[in-house]
Order: C-alpha cells, then sequence, then structure tokens
C-alpha cells in the first residue's frame, strides 16, 4: 500500500481538480470508450469490423481492474489473472524478506496450493452499468458551493449504497461521472479481496533497462505478473476470460486493448492548463525530484534499505518522467496556442447563441477565478488535509482511523465520500493489510515531508508551529515513530474495531496527531470544495454541454479509471527521419546487457539462452490511445484472443494527457508469443503456458 | 573550490547565454551603476545629494571583490576585508578538520600572527578603468560565427595581456562588456592572492534560520566575516577603506552599497527568456532539486558527511531558492505580457526608422532561430563541454590540467579565453590549492552525475557508451576515484608544472578520461559558439543600439560581475496588506529561537546574553537594487562609513533578475551597530572592533 497511498494522498488536491474535464472529439485511433458507446460505425468504415454486442459483454467480463491503479484480464477458466509485474510488485515486495527477495528472485508457485496470498490487492470485473444521470441532476439542481458537493456525497452515497445491496463484500459500486456531469453511471464490479501471486519474473527482466528505458522504444521487457482470484479458499471459476491467440500481433492487424486509464486531461480551459503547469507538474516535480534524490542516497545504506524502497523510488521514477513529459507539452507555445485557438473558437459560438451565452459566456471567467483560488488555497490544502506534510504509512492510517470512527456515526449520505459504506470494505482491507512497514524508511520520508511543509507554508506559520514545536524535522520523525505502534497491524485492528472510544483512548502520537489537526483538514477542505471545486465543476458541465451544442454527440469522455476500449494497429513511427521499427526480439534483449544494472539480464535468460527461440518476438507497438491506468491492460484481436500485454506508453505518449498525435503517440506491450516463449524455455512453466492457451 | 567550480561548469552554457543582454533605463532606486557613470543629476534631484569625484574614487578603492563570486569591503588601514560568512564558508570549511570544525565552533585568532591562510580565496581591488570600445570593435568588425568568436577572444586575451603587462601575481585585467557590446572596457584590480582568515562567528550565528529563513524578511543573521590581505607576508597597508559609522544606518537614510552583482537580465527578448525558463529555470532547478535530495539524505549518514557536505548543500539550497523565485517571476503571465508589449513597442519603433529596421529589424528572428539551436544543442553542451557529465573536483582540476598544457602551448591570442595569460594566475592558484577534497563525498557527486548523464543523453548515446562503457554509474565513480590520485595537491603541482609530456605520461583515470573527451568538447563549444553565442551576441549589440536611439543613454548596463554602485533608503514594505518594519534586534533573535536546528543560537549568544543590548539593531532592509554577487557588500553612508553589510535580497528581490520593483523589492543587510555589539560583548573582539572604528 505505501506506494500508491503516499502518492494517491500527494496528489489529491490536484487530482480533484483535474477530474473536471471536457469530452474530446476524436479524430484517427484516438479515443477510450466506454463499452456502452462505442464507435462502431467508424470501426466498420476504417476497418471493415464491427463488433457485436457478444463480443463486447466478453470483452467487458474479461477485463479486471485493480483496485490500486492497473488493469488485468482473465486469461483463463480458473480465475487466473494477467497483469504487469509493476502491478503487482507492491505484493511481490510485501511477501519478500530480507532473507528471500523475490522481486530479485521472482516467484513461480509450484501448484495451486502454494500461491501465496497479497496482502493488498483487490481484482474487480466489472459486471453492470446503470445510467443514473436524472438522479444525480436532480440531487444538485439549483444549488451552488459546499450544498451542491454535500447533495452530490449523499446522492453517491445513496446510489452506490443500494447498487451494493447486502453483498458488501464481494460487491463494489462506483458513480462515474463521464462527460463532465454529461452522464453519470453506476459500475457495479465483482470484487474479488483474497488474491494469490503465481507468478513474477525477475525485476531485471521484467524492468531490463530501467529508469532509462522507461517510456522508452525499442524495449525488452517481460513486464507481467500471473496472480490468481479466490473464493471461498478455491480458485474462482469464470466464463469470461481471453485465451492466448496462436500467432500473436501481426503488423497492422487491427488490436484492442481494453482497461482503465486513469486520467485524461484533453479539454481544460487554458487557465486550467497554466495552473495544472505550475502546481501540479512545476511544484510537483519539484518535490518529486528531491524525493527522489533523498530516496536514491538512502537505497545507497544497505542492501535491506535498497531492498524496502525500490517500490516507492520506481514510483517516484515513473511519475517524475509521465510528469515531466507533461510538462514539455505544456511549455510548447504551439500548443499551448492550439489549446487558445479551440477556446476561443468555441467562446465565439457561443457568443452567437444569446441563450447559451447567457447560460455558459461566464463559465471561463468562473474556472479562471476559481484557478486564482486554487494558487491560494493549495499548498495548505495539500499540506494539511492531503496529508503531503506527513507522508509517512503511520500518518496515514492514523487518518483513516481517526476519520473512519468519526464518519462511520454518521449516516451514510453525510460522510465524507470515502468513507460511505460503498468504500468502506476496501478500506478495511487497506487498513488491516498485513504489509510490513518499515520504521527506517518511513522516517526518511517523514523527515523529508516535515522538511518541505516548513519550506512551503514557513516556519512561522501556525500549522507549521503546531505540528514541529520546537522540534526538528529529523527529532519529531524519530520521536514519532520511535513511539508508534501503529505499524503492527494488531494495533489497528483493535483501532479500527473499537471505533471512536478506542480512538479517544489510544496515546499513539500519530493517532493524537492526527486528531489534533481533523478539524483545520477539514475546514481547509471545505473552504477548497465551495471556492474552487464545486465552481470548477459546475461551469466545466456548461462548456461541457456547450461543446456538444457546438459539435454533436460522438465524443468519448475523458479518463476516469473506468474500463475504455481503445482501438488501434500494430505499427512502427519515424523518429527524427528515424524509422522505429513496431517490433523486438529476445535477440535484441541480449544485444543491449552490459552486465550491470539495469542492463543486466538475469541468470534464468543466460541459463535458457541456448534453447530459447531468439527471433521470437518480445515487446511491440500500436497507435492504440492509451495513459497511466492502463498497466497490465490485455491487448486483443478481433477474435477476443490474447495478443500482447501493455505495460507502457512511448515518450511522446506522455503529452496524450492533453491531446493524441497519431503519428507518433504509441502504446508499448509484450507480444504475447514472447510471454508463451518465456514462460515454456526460460521459466519452466508448462502449467501456466497449458492454461493460457486452453480455450 | 568545490561549490564554485562545480555550480560554474554546470552553468557555463547558460551563463554563455545569458550574459548578453540588454540596458535598462531606470526609474526610482533602480539601476546598479558603473562608477564612471553614476546618476548624478537624479541623485541631486531625488536625494539633494551630489557625490563628489574623490568620495567615487574612495569608494572605488575602498571596495573588494572576492575572485570566486562575492563582494566585500576594506574596513582598515591594516588591510582588514569585511565580507559575508557565507562568502568566506569555503576557506572556513578548508581549513576545518573532522577535529576541529570552524564551522560549527566560529573562529578569532588571537593576534595577527595566528591568523590563517585560506587555501583558494583571492580578492580584487578596482584600480582603474579604461575605454578600449573602439579596439574591440574595429577587431570583430565585419565578423560572424567563429570568426567573430575567435577575434573577440584574440583582442581580450592583447589587451588584457598588455594591461596586466610584467607584474602577474599582483595584477588581474578583464574586459568588461557593458551595455551588450555598447562599451567594452579594461578593469584593472590588484590581486591579493595571500588572504587570511581573522574572523568568523559560528555558523549557527551567520546563518540562523538556515534555508527556511533564506531570502526572508525579518532576519536575525550575523552573515559576516573578516579576512585580512597580505603581502610579501605583511598585512597589506591600503590608504583607502570604510570606517564604521558611530550612529549605524536610520529609517529612510540615504545610502549606498558598493559591490559586484553577478548578472542580470533585465532586457532578454521574450524569445530569450522563454528558452531561459526552460532550460535553466525548469530543467536547472530540477536537477538541483534531486542533487539537494542526495546531498540531504547523505548528510545523514554520519557527522563527516555532514560536515563535508554542508558547504555544498549550502550552494544547492541557496541556487534552488534563487532560480525558484525567478521562475514564478517568468511563470507570470502578467510579466511575460509587459515584456512582450515593450518587445512591441521597441519593435514598432524600429519600423518607423527605415535605416534601423534596415540593420535590426531581423534581429528578433535571429535571436529565436538560435534560441532553437541552444535548446536542441543545451544538453550535449553542458554534459559534455561544460563537464555536468563528470562533476567532480577530480574531473574539473583533470580538465583544467589537460586544457592548460595544450593551451599555454599555443601564442596567447589563439587560446581558450580561460587559459589566456591574464587568466593563468588564478587558475593556477586553484589547481595548486591544499583544500582538501573528500573521496567519499566526490563520488556521490559522480553518481549523480553519470546517472543524470545517462537520462538526460539516453544509454544509447555514443558519448555516454564511451563514458560508461558496461559500468553502471556507481562503478565507474567507485573506479575512477579510487584509481586517481588528482586529491593530492602534489600530483596536480607536477602535472601543471610538467605541462603536455607529463599529461601524456599520466596514468591517471581522470586524466586519461579528460584527454579522451577533449576533442568532441572543444567540437560542441565551437558549434555552440557559432550557432549560438555569436548569433545573440552580433544581433543583441543590435538591439541595444536600437534601444539607444529610441530612449537616450541615461541607462545602466545589465550587472556582468563588475563594480557597481547602487543607491537606496532604509525601508521596510508592505506584504499582503501587512507593514514589514525595516529593523530587527538582537531579542528578536533570541524571540524566534526553538533550540532545533537552524534556530538554535549557538552558546557564545546564550553566554553573553545578559551584557548584551538586546534592542541593539540586527539585520535591517533597504530598496537598493542588488542582484547575486553583492553578498559581502558594504554599505555605505555619504560620509563613507560602513552602516551596514548585505548579506541577502528579500523574496521578491529575486525577480530582480528581470524587473525592478522598488515598492517590493528590498536588500538585506546586518547593521553596523549590530556586528560592532557582537564583536564586542559575544564575541570578546576588543582589537577588532577598535581597528575597525579607527579613521
Amino acid at each position: 500500500m505505501k506506494n500508491y497511498r503516499s502518492f494517491k494522498a500527494a496528489l489529491i488536491s490536484s487530482l480533484a481538480l483535474l477530474a473536471f474535464t471536457l469530452p474530446h472529439f476524436s479524430s484517427a485511433a484516438e479515443g477510450m470508450w466506454t463499452l456502452d458507446n462505442l464507435p462502431l460505425a467508424k470501426l466498420q468504415s476504417q476497418y471493415a469490423y464491427k463488433p457485436t454486442g457478444e463480443w463486447v459483454k466478453n470483452v467487458m467480463l474479461g477485463s479486471a481492474r485493480l483496485a490500486l491503479g492497473c488493469s488485468g484480464s482473465f486469461v483463463s477458466k480458473d480465475g487466473l489473472v494477467m497483469t504487469n509485474h509493476h502491478c503487482a510488485s507492491e505484493c511481490i515486495e510485501q511477501i519478500s524478506t530480507a532473507q528471500k527477495n523475490y522481486m530479485a528472485d521472482g516467484f513461480l508457485s509450484k501448484s495451486r496450493e502454494t500461491e501465496v496470498q497479497c496482502p493488498a490487492m483487490e481484482v474487480n470485473r466489472l459486471e453492470d452499468i446503470q445510467d443514473v444521470t436524472e438522479q444525480v441532476k436532480k440531487a444538485t439542481a439549483g444549488l451552488d458551493g459546499n450544498a451542491y458537493k454535500d447533495a452530490q456525497n449523499a446522492v453517491r452515497a445513496k446510489l452506490t449504497s443500494a447498487c451494493v445491496g447486502g453483498d458488501k463484500s464481494a460487491t463494489r459500486c462506483d458513480l462515474v461521472d463521464l462527460y463532465h456531469g454529461g452522464r453519470y453511471h453506476i459500475y457495479k464490479y465483482h470484487r474479488y479481496a483474497d488474491v494469490r501471486l503465481v507468478w513474477a519474473p525477475e525485476r531485471a527482466a521484467a524492468f531490463f533497462g530501467g529508469d532509462p528505458d522507461n517510456f522508452m522504444f525499442p524495449r525488452y521487457n517481460l513486464d507481467m505478473s500471473l496472480v490468481r482470484v479466490y473464493e471461498n479458499g478455491k480458485p474462482a471459476q469464470v466464463k469470461n476470460f481471453f485465451p492466448f491467440s496462436k500467432n500473436g500481433a501481426e503488423e497492422n492487424e487491427l488490436v484492442f486493448v481494453t482497461g482503465h486509464p486513469g486520467s485524461t486531461q484533453r479539454q481544460l480551459t487554458v487557465a486550467q492548463l497554466l495552473s495544472l503547469r505550475d502546481i501540479r507538474l512545476v511544484d510537483g516535480l519539484l518535490r518529486l525530484a528531491e524525493l527522489r534524490g533523498v530516496i536514491e542516497q538512502y537505497r545507497t545504506s544497505s542492501p535491506e534499505a535498497a531492498r524496502t524502497a525500490e517500490g516507492t523510488l520506481f514510483s517516484v521514477e515513473n511519475s517524475y518522467k509521465a510528469l515531466y513529459g507533461q510538462l514539455q507539452t505544456l511549455l510548447d507555445p504551439a500548443f499551448m496556442k492550439k489549446k487558445q485557438d479551440e477556446e476561443n473558437a468555441l467562446r465565439k459560438f457561443i457568443t452567437s447563441k444569446p441563450a447559451l451565452q447567457s447560460k455558459t459566456g461566464g463559465a471561463w471567467t468562473a474556472i479562471e477565478k476559481a484557478q486564482n483560488k486554487y494558487r491560494a488555497l493549495t499548498v495548505r490544502m495539500s499540506n494539511i488535509e492531503g496529508g503531503r506534510a506527513l507522508m509517512s504509512e503511520y500518518f496515514y492510517h492514523a487518518r483513516d482511523l481517526v476519520r473512519a470512527a468519526d464518519e462511520k456515526a454518521k449516516p451514510n449520505a453525510e460522510r465524507l465520500p470515502e468513507y460511505s459504506d460503498a468504500r468502506l470494505p476496501e478500506l478495511e482491507e487497506q487498513i488491516l493489510s498485513t504489509a510490513p512497514i518499515y520504521p527506517e524508511f518511513e522516517k526518511v520520508k517523514l523527515v523529508f515531508a516535515l522538511t518541505k511543509m516548513r519550506e512551503k507554508l514557513g516556519p512561522d506559520d501556525a500549522f507549521v508551529k503546531q505540528i514541529l514545536g520546537t522540534a526538528s524535522p529529523e527529532q519529531l520523525a524519530s520521536d514519532l515513530i520511535k513511539r508508534s505502534t501503529l505499524n503492527d497491524p494488531a494495533v489497528r485492528k483493535a483501532l479500527w474495531t473499537g471505533g471512536k472510544d478506542a480512538i479517544a483512548k489510544s496515546d499513539d502520537p500519530f493517532i493524537k496527531l492526527a486528531i489534533s489537526i481533523d478539524a483545520q483538514a477539514r475546514a481547509i477542505r471545505k473552504q477548497y470544495e465551495q471556492e474552487v471545486e464545486s465552481v470548477v465543476q459546475k461551469n466545466t458541465e456548461l462548456i461541457a454541454q456547450a461543446l456538444f451544442a457546438q459539435s454533436g454527440t460522438g465524443a468519448y469522455p475523458d479518463a476516469t479509471f473506468s474500463l475504455r476500449l481503445s482501438y488501434g494497429q500494430v505499427k512502427g513511427w519515424n523518429e527524427a527521419g528515424r524509422k522505429i521499427p513496431a517490433f523486438t526480439d529476445f535477440a535484441g534483449a541480449f544485444a543491449r546487457e552490459t552486465g550491470a544494472e539495469p542492463f543486466a539480464l538475469p541468470s534464468s535468460w543466460h541459463a535458457a539462452k541456448g534453447k530459447l527461440n531468439q527471433a521470437q518476438r518480445l515487446n511491440f507497438v500500436t497507435d492504440n490511445d492509451i495513459i497511466g491506468g492502463n498497466s497490465g491492460s490485455p491487448m486483443i484481436n478481433k477474435n477476443g484472443e490474447i495478443v500482447g500485454l501493455i505495460f507502457d506508453g512511448n515518450i511522446h505518449s506522455l503529452g496524450g494527457a492533453f491531446w493524441f498525435d497519431p503519428s507518433i503517440n504509441r502504446a508499448v506491450a509484450v507480444h504475447s508469443n514472447g510471454i508463451l516463449e518465456a514462460l515454456d524455455n526460460i521459466y519452466n512453466a508448462k502449467d501456466l503456458v497449458k492454461e493460457m492457451t486452453e480455450r
């Protein structure tokens, strides 16, 4: 949990802002389409192929979502789920110890009985989509600010709770905002909380080339793992799954990616793009860069430090590179001019329609004013409510325990949405997780967080004085972590089940700290929701409707970590006049090896070199439109067979947050033939190959 | 040397670009004036005060320049020089050991005999200014690209060499570019190479509040040190010096700052501002942020690591905050619009004058095209020629030794300018310096540098492959540093005096590395000078002349680390509706203390608390126009007496690189009364007080 939650907390305020973006009208292979609104006519005309309803249903049920931020797919009737290595790495780290490091050595369960449960992994399968647009709009009609926000929270709690019904442990329901208030859907998922690791290669094979090659191509990565979902202690039996293709993907073949892209911002106003650039990208990157330096140096202090910090360092480096790519797009005057021109054209269109003008004409100014509020509030919001000031597993657990105790005592509809009934099972699983917490590394992060808090808010700020008192960040972090027992799951369980009484009696310093700042944190959040979030949301909805009026309804909505299908073809691209071929092979991996990390292949590959078909395809690129969150997505052919496994985008795909350029934006995948070749001839996992190729 | 040279190398390409900026026309207290062109009429009308020629001459001869990037002043007839603690901290660190840490404990020489020589400090005093504009212009007339650059280097070598004459060890001459080619002057300095530390307080007193308070106000810093210049083993006798004022500065008093502001960019074109923003600020800050994280974490590994990394960390944090402030200015759409409007107005003026238009009309486009070249070349330029890829004292020494051997064999006029005769004495002093080099810390920096090189150029780049081979950054850095003996001054001396033969025979791995990349490094520099530097320089000169035509000649030139005088008044400012008073006092320092670093005062202050006049002024602010490089500048009154010591600017002064806002831009100084109070009652330095108050 530590990686995701750290960054979840760090990004909370920005994401809240970014979610309110606008629908986009597509060209070429562009588009992350909801399954209930596929561009069937376009597919028919461009590729002479039209998916049937049955095909689409199978795609929905064969797709998997990893609750903490990735995609996956069912690849056998016995609940085998394929995803990326980097999507399972948290689990792989958590089940590793100083003595047995599965990240370094890889993992292969000898039989189903020895598959190892992942402490914090949850797999969801989308089962039903229900349109609730009218109910949501009715609930918020005529409201503003906090009243708008409260009404929306209440209707969300009511609808998701009704959807979950009595089956809390096996069902999860989300209210999904599409087209920025244009449509609201309830997505009902089957929830698998018992997920076990089946196979993972060595990190050296999964992430060959490491950070230097991340988001690059050509690539040679076996970035894959297999987990299995269990029900009642047995492998779950599933009807819909994607078997492996016999031949894999060929050049120019039409392929589909089904998965859960996290978020795109393709229709932000120029004012939003500027605050995104300055706050989330510039300030966010500077924080990440410094944290990266801290962790890089920390990991040189001992092998155990290297092991325990590895996952966080990966997250930091991955986010850094992704955000850096986004920033380059927003620093490009040509891109900003294009966005300004689009905005001017829409505003001009609106001016020509008096009714639309009187309703929507003020939306841009309202959003711009809200951006100024955002700029003024963001440091306090992210540090105090976002928890950035106290970044550590200890504090995040303490915050959740303290708040859950308060919130659970309220009616469902009045709670903060993250503590609504529909969300509690996932939260409980996180809080009770047996994943280890490493005090030494937590201290490193906490010292950093406290130091940055003081830097950003200033040493004379009342909140900073309240937190630090007369202590230095080092002194405070040492003291808190030495005295806390929240790293013990049993202690957390007692506080979780004990509720408000147990919380009030706790002497744990993080619990006391979380209590002492809770009122301030809630207040800044209320202010933020009143002055920024609700204003942006309402006005973005107005702009979205104007855009529909201007350009019709053949649009796909911005990504919101809900299930999407993208289509495209296997093809390379031209880079500075040089043709980048679509495929790489095993021979290329050996040719690229230097022997020094991250360009060292594991010994298993060297041992297998003789029997390996080195001409076998390993990685490839397509022009599918994907974004972060698509990691682990299956790539399938027209027959619903696996031909690849998405694990990355090329460097040009990073600007894909803001626009799609079909000439250079590429998705990067492991080739299905490469997967079978490796499982068979390197990892000797014949049973898995058999299971994955059975129909 | 380690701090400055590291950053000198890191910034070399950017600085080369930035130096070519334009003259600026002043208002209010704005302006960093050359001493031969003071705004006498304005002073007379605004303050009813007109400095005499004698006053100005005394100011020139009482001012000091610290060759590695600071200012100072002569404060007694016996060669006592006052500067900041942070300007002498390199020396203080270099004479410290694991056993005796003068940064922590402070230093006070009991008598003149025990004053300790600084291994790498040089003090310059400006003695003469000579106008050589015609000679320089004649030498470069009609030339372009490398021919232009070579001619300029040759005339610079000729003029500076003629100025130095036979007295190489005691004279230094620089060709100073003012008004961007509008005027060229030779500045002749008396050179003091024997500089000894006299007194320095504890870092805790000098830098109370540390990085959190840096560039902030109110402040409570005794950021001061005293050194003494020696000649022939005896304290140098000087005729011109600034005695301490009896009363110090009062609110609204007219005060002058004399010193060496490093560089301002107040008239860059918009295209230059954008590349400055993206390359030097965004990319530069991201690198600094990560390096900061590395060093912050490294210093927690042992007390000795903390001690040896302290100075570098200060430099990094200081640069980081300064550049971050600059970036905020360049991200401000209102500021950029102002700049665009100014540029449009000048271009419109030019269009109205056919002769000017035909000569200058293409200048902006030429500069913009050169910026695109700059963007394309900058990573290779900074890594390969700038030495960023190999950031370490070992490589910088190796580069200088290898190049000096080559260059010294050429006629003076054909050398790279940094190896011309006029510059060799300073270079020799740096290379033969006995300042310690700490292999462990150098390795940390080198691993970082190699990793970033690979990240920025890519693992498949030919230069990266040449440097790393099959090694990881860790392996290569360890190996190079283990085998090198360049940390031994005697080894460097042998290579320096042995010339090309000794270099060719050397087995030192850094020497071999420097040789192996020298041709590539020189080639990229040539390309950069041809396609970027000379184009920008020539066209900036054209724009400068157009600006003179538009606005007359009452201008001050952008800062170029040459002696300048600024005037202003003691006054606070309004911050978000709150009045910030001009003065702080000793009582405020004690009130602000928490006891934890960096808010802990040293024990000497606690011991003296009883006898200290706590109402005595400690720090204060004025609206003088200063910038980095003014650190250590004396602040004097109309009588030429010390009333303060510049050590910082407020946060609003950081945008001063690009414009001057008299309402909020403030210089921050130690008050002269606070200095005397501390020397007398905390440090018991009665002899120094006597020496500094004598006339």
